[in-house]
C-alpha cells in the first residue's frame, strides 16, 4: 500500500447525478458525437451489499458510461432510497456529484481515509470489484469515490 | 473545426468551489502527498475581460491547481461578485463545479454549443488564452468549461 493517504494520484471517473438518464445520455452522445452507451442498472442489495450510512439498503442506479479521454464520465440516476445519490439529486439537483480513484486494498484504505476526513458514507458491491462513497464536502469539496477492481 | 459540437472527447481539467483555498490546498495535498501549489489570484477585469452575463465584472478568483494523473483538478475560491464561482458557492457551498475541455476557434465553439443547450454564462482571457464557462446543468449536469490555450 502507498505511504500517501489516498495512494494514487490518478483520476479515473467524473460522476454527474441526472434525473432522467436517457435524456441526459442521448445529450452527452450527440455533444460527444459517439453512440450513446449501454445503460445499466445496479444489481439488487442481496447481490451489491448496498450500505448506506451503517444499514443496507434497498436504493439502485440506472448508470451510463462515456469515455473522455483518460477518464469516464458516469452518469447516474438514482432509483429509490436512501443513498448519497439520491442525497445529491435531493440537495442540489442534477449536478456533478463525485470523482473517482482506483485503489488496491480498500478496507485498509478506507481506515486511513477516515483519519483524513474523508469518512464512508455508501460502500458496496459490484461484478467484479467494490467502490465506496466518501464524505469529502467539507475538507476537500467533493465526494470522492474509491473503486477497487479484483 | 471538428464536426462534432464539442470537437473534442478529452477532459483537461476538473474544478471545486472552495470557502477557503489555502485551507483546501494543504488538505488536498496531503491526501495526495505533494507538495501545495502556488496558489494565483485572477488579474485584474482590465486585464482579463471578465464578461458574466453580458456585463463587465470586476470578480476575481484564487486558484491552485493540482495534478491528478491525466487530469489538472483546480480549486476555486471566489473573491468578489458577480461570477458563475461565487453563485455556485452561494447555491450549494463547497462542491464539484466544472469538467473542462480543450478546444480550438472559441469564437465559432461557443455558437454552436449554444445550439446544444450550453450558452454561455462568464467568459474572460487569462495569459495565453482564454476561458468560458457553459451553463450545462440543465441538459447535461453540468457546468462545461472550455479552454483555448494560444
Amino acid at each position: 500500500m502507498s505511504s500517501t493517504p489516498l495512494g494514487t494520484h490518478t483520476v479515473t471517473q467524473i460522476g454527474i447525478i441526472v434525473r432522467n438518464l436517457e435524456e441526459t445520455a442521448q445529450a452527452w452522445s450527440r455533444l460527444l458525437g459517439v453512440p450513446i452507451p449501454k445503460i445499466i442498472v445496479t444489481e439488487p442489495v442481496e447481490l451489491t451489499h448496498a450500505d448506506y450510512q451503517g444499514q443496507p439498503t434497498p436504493a439502485l442506479a440506472k448508470l451510463a458510461f462515456f469515455q473522455l479521454g483518460p477518464v469516464t464520465l458516469e452518469l447516474i440516476e438514482p432509483i429509490g432510497e436512501p443513498s448519497t445519490c439520491q442525497d445529491q439529486l435531493g440537495s442540489h439537483g442534477q449536478s456533478l456529484y463525485h470523482i473517482a480513484f482506483e485503489v488496491k486494498g480498500m478496507a485498509e484504505r478506507l481506515a486511513v481515509l477516515a483519519e483524513h476526513g474523508l469518512p464512508v458514507v455508501q460502500h458496496g458491491d459490484y461484478r467484479g470489484g467494490r467502490y465506496a462513497y466518501l464524505d469529502g464536502q467539507q475538507k476537500y469539496g467533493a465526494i470522492v469515490e474509491l473503486l477497487e477492481n479484483d
